[in-house]
């Protein structure tokens, strides 16, 4: 909380406005519900901390020990909860207010507070929580070896003759079993549908000849886990192979180029030059990556435009991809911590084209 | 779409801006992914709509038939996205946002926009999805069916010596058992944790003399379901049955005050009233309702200070409670549907206190 506080008085905010989620919980292990009642933690620069809560959640706050952090005052239903919100902020000019807040509650400070201007706070501040201490990395290198197990496990079991919800399914049940609390997303793209960067899974029949991407994530002790990775079922063909040789060459080139003090377009730039090169460069059509933590995605972002320089602990998504619309799609991914000489990888799980019946 | 274009027009909005969730499910058949990426669908009051989508999720949406309502208009990573809103969003002054959108893509809109108003769509527009057509009735029938089999699945086996996160689990199976797709929550409140309306559940092992409040829904084939019950393990006691009869009471008073022309307010203070006049005023300490669709909490919301008048086809929860703070709570909830001449309830599950062993 005083680094939140620090972090304000330095980026020359008044105040931080935090709301349920990633943010509110690190600071203050307040889990509440993202709901369409106001829960508000106000982080001043100087000054002390409130958290603004509907009243029947008080308890919940209590509990919680937000107490010992922050001064909590409750509002109750049929009450104005952003009058209260705008008393609790004080005067000031300048706020971060979470970049996932709803729109609701940023209208209903914004008519409490008029003079008052706003920016997000993944852009005002993308440090919040960028920079894992070493108990996260702990908790991060634990949701990967949850994937890295769940992923072997999948690779036992024939995929063709399978539709790829039963093999979405199946991988699901593989990464809760395997540790996951919670499975947020699976994308089994087989065939044409793998040349759909979030195509989920669907009643696609899968059979020899298919390259299949799996893209497959989810929270364990609440950090999280993001591995992609692509099978061929039998023989996907030469074309598939070579395509995932410079996915493969990409994604190792820009794992080469982090390192603290590095900025992040220059990690996708290390990516993009080997597709681009290679003939791709109009088929990788995403960034290289995204952070990940508490959220599947936060800051850093690893985009061209992005000049944010990468630090020391600092763990981010490596996945550059190559999409042939009508055909087939191969993307790589792994997260890597950022060390001082370099950075390491989470996943331990091989990169290799595997070959599945 | 054309009746959210209406509804636009009626309320002098220029345009209706909306993101993924519930709105663009239910207006195009596209279901995005809620993230930080800016999807966005423009329905203006007149001239036709159209939806900004990141480029690589250009063929999920195609894939939802999205082109044949909308044209579609795709931004790359490292683009200005609301720079692209902009030019679809056109000339105007006064637009509704949805309400969950994020404050951040709220915030690169009022940049992009300097010119423009800006009004969550739930206070602009309470009524884009709050009257539900009979398809929608069906559907929410039947996920209050799949809520009502679990409970009462639930009641078959003994809640004594287990912990409430073993009853949970429990429930959470059963529910999914008989056709939730998803549970969103699941409250086991045994004890003095019952009198926190929003107590998730704990370690708490239960024992004879318990009252245990159960709160739990979830979505089925995209609706939401939405039940309280109280049960007693053995004898929880006289007081217990008392409150749990003036509770049951109070919920009787607010669903015989439902028809349509009455303002929201009615009912809460029909629940109000019953519990105020035995002497627990003070422990009712949250609204009685709120609506019930593609989104558990939404317009209308049952409470003081609400002056729309309901209509018939709107479904929303009626949900008193008492609580005792260290002690034990009471609630009990029913989803009702307004019917031309007052409501009906979803649910069939008996609102007795159940005694468990």
């Amino acid at each position: 909380m005083q680094q939140a506080a620090a972090l304000a008085a330095e980026h020359e905010l008044d105040a931080l406005l935090l709301m349920p989620g990633a943010d509110l919980l690190r600071l203050t292990g307040y889990d509440a519900m993202p709901l369409e009642r106001l829960t508000l933690l106000v982080v001043p620069a100087s000054g002390s901390p409130s958290l603004v809560v509907p009243g029947f959640e008080r308890p919940l706050a209590e509990e919680a020990g937000v107490g010992a952090l922050a001064e909590i005052e409750s509002w109750n239903d049929g009450e104005d909860p952003y009058a209260l919100a705008a008393r609790m902020i004080g005067p000031g000019r300048r706020f971060a207010i979470a970049s996932q807040a709803w729109a609701s509650h940023l209208l209903g400070l914004q008519r409490a507070l008029p003079d008052a201007g706003f920016v997000p706070t993944e852009e005002a501040l993308p440090l919040l929580r960028a920079v894992k201490d070493a108990a996260e990395l702990d908790l991060l290198q634990a949701a990967a070896r949850s994937a890295d197990a769940a992923y072997g496990e999948l690779l036992r079991r024939p995929f063709g003759g399978r539709t790829e919800d039963e093999v979405a399914a199946d991988l699901d049940a593989a990464l809760r079993r395997n540790g996951h609390q919670s499975v947020d997303f699976v994308t089994v793209g087989s065939g044409a549908n793998g040349a759909s960067p979030h195509h989920a899974h669907g009643p696609r029949s899968m059979s020899a000849g298919d390259a299949v991407v799996l893209d497959f994530g989810g929270l364990v002790h609440g950090y999280a886990s993001d591995t992609t990775r692509v099978v061929s079922i039998g023989d996907a063909g030469a074309e598939v192979a070579e395509v995932h040789e410079i996915v493969c060459r990409a994604q190792q080139a820009a794992f080469e180029a982090v390192r603290p003090g590095v900025p992040c377009q220059e990690v996708d730039r290390a990516a993009r030059r080997v597709i681009a090169d290679a003939g791709y460069g109009a088929n990788f059509t995403h960034r290289t990556g995204h952070g990940v933590g508490m959220t599947i995605h936060e800051p850093p972002y690893i985009v061209e435009g992005e000049q944010m320089p990468l630090a020391e602990g600092m763990c981010f998504s490596v996945e550059p991809g190559i999409y042939l619309a009508g055909r087939f799609g191969v993307r790589i991914e792994d997260l890597v911590v950022v060390t001082p000489q370099g950075c390491r990888r989470l996943q331990c799980a091989p990169r290799d084209l595997a070959v599945v019946s």
